[in-house]
């Protein structure tokens, strides 16, 4: 961020968790960053000289780790949060979710979405993935506006004429494509066909073709309940990635696979063998859905690159991925009767840089000379952080995500003293409400 | 709380999670209490006649629940937070946890006690349980002092003498009695043997005739891990639960086992034949610990009492009830793959009513006439809570500790507009750092 004649901005004060393999923890030190980029991370307090000419903002004490990235949501449906919970999944869907999505406009989807980027902010994400179908140029709009990162990507159902599938992938390719790189590079694509069981075969051929062709990754849903699962094995034989890979869907290709919950030692296989597929961890919308426990001991162990992901507020009810790396690291130690298993380090490699690996965006995901400034600042002076010596610990273990307090992405601030820049929050409470009450009022 | 001439105290303008059977939710209501006791709970706006002579507190779209029932805790620990994380049970307890523990002194374990009981206030719990070794006369008088509704016992190991385990027996006793009843009924005692694999059987023999001569529940750690039931089957032939039964310690007594993780259907049996034995359900510390998933299902399908538990912040890592309940719901669901298992509403009861009854306090758990007035407010006007139709579910799937607004117990405030009124925050904060450093330093 240049001021008024100053040259990049010093952050001092702080303890960084950098997430560098070399140097994963600064106890008291600083970082500069300059045009959105950072230039240098270093122990100590900066010299007189390097403050010369420079912005500088005094962290206090703060904790600083790299944004959060969410790699699995549906802002589109964030007004759903609350509105059916503890139900079996085929009444929660077929009586609840579609009649509601069926129902949603674009003002509504809109506000959906405002509200979901405002609170991933508030509690640290910095880039999120959106995978929905509706008004997807609207969005894209709203993040070059309002400044956070994000991976977007037109979902596709393919239970439809092919003429129809066809148009969908048009739809895709021309959303990934005008998008891909714009917001300076804020905004990347993706291609993502919905589901193996809402998708035939020949239809994901054709949306990895054209992932191919424009060179995109591909991302969607993956065994995410048993049912799914067996369904898939009762009218192709096989599991739906193991399919996968028979088809070649796999083979050099950069895919992100949401959930993974029902994974065999075959599949695990499969995903050990290709290290350009990578699992997007859901562990409470898993657990919300009942789907089930997936098995990150066993990926860990493999070498297999798990991001974390919210899911919607549908199914988890929040976008918190403080949450989200909490319950990845004590979900896994308790499923496996394991205390060593998924430690603090690794949930936090989760919750940043093996996002960053996942959604192909080398430019984030540390706190690392080169790479862009996505970073965020905690105040530990709460009582729930207290003895504050432990921060990695803390971080995954006590932390809430309202202890967040700055935000920024590419240097920008998104959030200061837990104020959102870029959005009215009164509004986007208000809105939020007006526009689910009106759906209700649809649906009567 | 009578004020000046004023004769008790109105909230009105609030949504209420009453707790009743009858009438669980309150959209739009008030509620008065006098003398720390609440007089009345209606739906609407108190008439003007209501309101003479009256203090209001104009509640503002504030949500009202009970406060919440923490069930199982060692505040005295509370410097350990962070203090050793991702480590084998073994090498966790004898290279971090009983070293640290053997260098702490009346001065630490005091300032644990007070970070503990100001972090669970600061998240909405009224009442907590306290099950320690150390210094518990000076908790008492702290709790007389600063307000909270407290559940205390001396506990005891009996891996000693005889002398000595009369001797602590003697002051577990002394303690239960000269407190009991104390700080207008807020103190309530039990008899708290340490475990089935830290006291002989005759040592918990003598515990359990001491607890029936001076009517007083018990409490104890039950089936935590795999490994102490296998033990104990080595040692005795049989489950410590079945061995309990056997002994015949369980029948019409009142017992709150914390933790019961590993029960097979022939224990599930004997809880389901006991009503008067309760279960703390600690999930997130059985998690970190990696002892397992409570089958918490099973139990509450045989009508057996289940309330929830923090554990200490050495195994947790905080003290936040608000997230207990929100991961024994979604917990459960995953680990049975039945989203319907553990609802909302179980899961609200669990925090509040349940824990009242398994800790023998029938004058709270509930927001209804004749009970005492522990409850607790919470602001919605927050991005996490939005749209914020669907109270019930917001406040197990979606609520943060730190959305916890104001908190009263027998009528009395101990924060208001998330300010504690009977502790000192920054004090707390400087304490609990300088003794963990002490203690540290000691250990060198």
């Amino acid at each position: 961020m240049d001021v008024g004649g100053v040259m990049g901005t010093i952050v001092k004060n702080v303890s960084i968790v950098t997430g560098q393999e070399e140097a994963p923890f600064i106890r008291h030190g600083y970082f500069k960053f300059a045009d959105g980029v950072i230039v240098s991370v270093a122990e100590g307090t900066p010299s007189p000289e390097e403050i010369d000419r420079v912005e500088v903002i005094d962290g206090k004490g703060k904790w600083v780790m790299p944004g959060m990235i969410n790699t699995h949501g549906h802002l589109g449906m964030s007004l759903l949060r609350g509105h059916s919970d503890d139900l079996p999944l085929q009444s929660w869907l077929s009586e609840k979710m579609w009649p509601f999505e069926g129902k949603m406009d674009r003002e509504a989807v809109h506000h959906a979405r405002q509200l979901a980027m405002a609170e991933m902010i508030k509690s640290g994400t910095t880039t999120f993935l959106e995978m929905y179908h509706l008004y997807m140029d609207d969005l894209a709009e709203a993040v070059v506006e309002q400044g956070p990162r994000a991976v977007l990507m037109r979902s596709m159902i393919g239970l439809c004429s092919e003429s129809e599938q066809r148009e969908k992938l048009k739809e895709a390719v021309t959303f990934a494509t005008t998008w891909n790189g714009d917001g300076n590079g804020r905004i990347t694509t993706m291609m993502a066909p919905h589901a193996p069981y809402t998708c035939p075969p020949s239809f994901i051929e054709m949306i990895v073709d054209e992932a191919d062709r424009i060179d995109l990754p591909l991302h969607t849903h993956m065994a995410e309940t048993q049912r799914e699962v067996e369904e898939h094995r009762k009218t192709y034989g096989v599991h739906p990635l193991v399919h996968f890979e028979q088809l070649g869907f796999l083979k050099d290709r950069h895919w992100l696979l949401a959930h993974c919950v029902h994974l065999g030692e075959e599949e695990l296989d499969i995903l050990e063998q290709h290290p350009c597929v990578h699992v997007s961890h859901n562990p409470m919308s898993n657990l919300k859905l009942g789907s089930g426990i997936a098995n990150v001991q066993s990926m860990l162990e493999r070498g297999i690159n798990i991001c974390l992901g919210t899911d919607s507020v549908a199914s988890n009810n929040h976008l918190d991925l403080v949450e989200e790396m909490r319950i990845a690291a004590l979900l896994q130690k308790g499923a496996v009767l394991d205390p060593t298993a998924v430690p603090a380090e690794t949930a936090i490699a989760m919750a940043t840089k093996n996002g960053a690996k996942a959604l192909r965006l080398p430019q984030v995901g540390t706190i690392e000379a080169g790479k862009r400034a996505d970073f965020i600042m905690i105040d530990p002076q709460c009582l729930h952080l207290q003895p504050h010596e432990h921060v990695m610990s803390h971080l995954v273990y006590a932390l809430k995500g309202s202890d967040v307090q700055d935000v920024f992405v590419e240097g920008a601030p998104l959030m200061l003293n837990k104020e959102l820049k870029t959005f009215d929050e009164e509004k986007l409470q208000f809105e939020a409400n007006a526009h689910y009450q009106r759906i209700c009022e649809k649906l009567k």
